[in-house]
């Protein structure tokens, strides 16, 4: 398929509208048929739009008769080249900013066609995941041809998957065993709010009555409770490892690691707390997220999941935010968590010297050397060779290892990305509970 | 706040990237406070960015210190006029399209001020949930300003809440208990997949070990399992009618309507099956979605969650194809749902006459006397003065009469929209199990 031939006449699905020229057509079609619902029609228009879409390898095809079409973009070629088209006979510059691109605020033009289509074609690109997204005369937007979206806090992105072995955990496959997951709702005491959780439940819960053990897993700054199922494509990678018996079933908790939020603003309704401004609402919060989910998300999730109690039945784990979240957690309460995984976090350093800096300096070496005595069997750091903070890192490893504290060491390459924490992911998993 | 006060420099949060610019500035602050990882900035810059979003309602506020801020749209004033903003210095002609117009195809353009902010006031309007696209340059894009957004299809379109007593069902609240939504696999045998269905479950479900009701509910042609949730504010509306002492608390079940999909588009990949065009794929699976709905989906809610048996706890409704998928249902297995609700749907009759129609039409008058002796309790119709396929449903009320069926009718004000689909909702379960 050319450019050529992509049909590029918008389809107007607005306000759920049915494209009501097509039915003398289809009543044509279907006027031998037994089917003589409306019903038959809709779901035929359906069918026909459906088939039309920007699905990542599949060609633009044009149906029996002719129906508007949506632009196709992204088209992934045979050779991992990606063709995005954009149609608009008014726009004057479309540009591209994408995950494989690399620098700060780079971005790439679309080309424009006599007809008002943009198009570019970039790659080959190896197999992962990718977002991007358009800046349209300025503004940035989701690509209008692609139905996969994904929300990284405030901003929404096109994504797609160029598939091969390095993407392989994170594409939804018909035919593995999917596990759960359910937006659920607690209480929490120390936070005095009710808040909300994603938990996954492997395939295999709703069939085995076993008990199950448990990974807390957290998000970063910026990121909610949606993060790690929505950029982490954390219900793939463990439906993924589980069905090829490289990491266990488990439970994964993943809840809003933002104090102050009962859920992800897109969803849940600011708090009356959320009012207070800079310092005041950091001052009220500080160290509340880490006490709640020992105080009010474990005990909620041990009462209301077949969970094995146990240190060696919880894993902890996050990333950025989340993997200071993690440190502070497992320093505080030696023998919880018997797997530990710190994402892309370490100690932060801004040499300061003063009373209370040191003051928390000797505090958390006290709490180390807790955690150390206190039987835990994974503790895994990792972090990309690129990171901003790659040097808390050092920092974090300096201080374990004055203390002769286990660890495994993961150097990866890349930055502060949801590429590498996808990753940390898969790799950390099949690690737990074994 | 006024237009001239909005701070416009778009923030780029593009790949995770931390606004380093400000470390600093936030160091100074910090200087003296015990909390010095790094943790602590993310958390104090991820509660100031999210305090600048777009939250309908919430006047902009400058920041302690200067930080990028994104663009406040909509801004939703104390009359119920709503304030839309994008800035573009380089966008020559954006409108905005929103279901508070009237018409097909209906918009209004924004005015640009001289630095490249477009704005425009709208309404008042009456408390009611309405969606909008902007078109920049030719382009619909989603309000780069709002967190909030749906996926009607193939389509994101952002929205906003005017709050009030016609809208009060739909906002999440804080302090209403919430029920659980859970994306669920299971394996269809009529259909030959594993697919996915959302469960909701009330708050009560956690905690009180009785057994619940079940509403079978049905989306339309271009939807699937995520529209009712998404769209039609069913989680909400069933939380707050519960807690209201209005409606009973149930299990409400929605799954994908499109026998040829596993799931929704924009999460599972299209089933080998679609790749059949038009009526191959459509003769295919004529009947089969709702075959399996009552071979596979019945059996497996009523095994793996604690249900309460028997007609009379069994309800079943739909709206547009759902309508016909709930009749073609309820028709074929009388006895099976005591509570049966038929949303902007009726019978179509394209005026044929073919020996087929005329059977088809015997049939389902046969049908219909079994239904009418089922023993059924409440057959509710609902749709809107407006409506295109009204027709249809005067046809289905004649049917009925003809056969002195018993049912109750709501006819509303517009047409073949989810504003309707979701009054209907909040009208027809107040009405179950009772």
């Amino acid at each position: 398929m050319s450019d050529g031939d992509v049909l590029y006449s918008p389809i107007d699905l607005w306000h759920n509208s049915f494209p009501i020229t097509n039915i003398n057509i289809i009543m044509k079609i279907f006027l031998k048929s037994t089917l003589l619902t409306l019903v038959s029609l809709l779901i035929l228009s359906a069918t026909l739009v459906a088939q039309q879409p920007a699905r990542p390898g599949a060609p633009a095809q044009r149906p029996a008769f002719r129906m508007p079409a949506r632009i196709v973009s992204p088209e992934i070629l045979p050779d991992n080249k990606v063709i995005f088209r954009l149609y608009s006979k008014d726009a004057a510059k479309v540009t591209i900013s994408g995950e494989w691109q690399s620098g700060f605020g780079a971005s790439e033009t679309l080309a424009r066609n006599d007809t008002g289509l943009f198009s570019i074609t970039i790659g080959p690109l190896k197999p992962e995941l990718y977002s991007y997204t358009f800046t349209i005369d300025g503004v940035r937007a989701i690509d209008p041809g692609n139905v996969q979206v994904r929300r990284d806090g405030l901003n929404y992105q096109s994504y797609f998957i160029i598939p091969g072995a390095e993407s392989d955990l994170y594409v939804q496959k018909n035919g593995v065993p999917h596990g759960t997951v359910s937006k659920v709702w607690y209480t929490s005491s120390v936070l005095e709010t009710d808040r909300r959780v994603y938990v996954y439940t492997p395939a295999s819960y709703g069939t085995v009555k076993q008990k199950y053990p448990v990974l807390y897993l957290f998000h970063g700054a910026g990121g909610d409770e949606d993060a790690w199922t929505n950029m982490g494509r954390a219900a793939q990678i463990m439906d993924n490892l589980i069905a090829q018996g490289k990491t266990k079933p488990m439970i994964v908790v993943m809840t809003n690691g933002n104090a102050n939020q009962a859920g992800a603003q897109n969803d849940v309704p600011p708090l009356a707390s959320q009012g207070e401004q800079g310092m005041a609402a950091y001052a009220k919060y500080a160290g509340k997220f880490e006490e709640h989910l020992v105080k009010d998300v474990v005990p909620f999730i041990e009462k209301n999941y077949r969970t094995l109690k146990g240190k060696d039945n919880r894993a902890i784990a996050g990333l950025s935010m989340g993997g200071g979240h993690t440190q502070t957690i497992t320093n505080n309460n030696p023998g919880m968590f018997s797997y530990i995984g710190v994402f892309s976090m370490g100690i932060m350093n801004f040499g300061m010297q003063s009373d209370e800096a040191a003051k928390m300096d000797q505090e958390r070496e006290v709490k180390i050397e807790a955690l150390k005595n206190s039987g835990y069997k994974l503790y895994w750091i990792a972090v990309g060779k690129d990171d901003f903070v790659y040097q808390s890192v050092v920092t974090l490893r300096n201080l374990l290892d004055k203390h002769n504290f286990k660890y495994i060491y993961r150097e990866s390459t890349g930055g502060h990305t949801w590429t590498n924490w996808r990753i940390y992911l898969s790799e950390f998993t099949p690690m737990l509970f074994k």
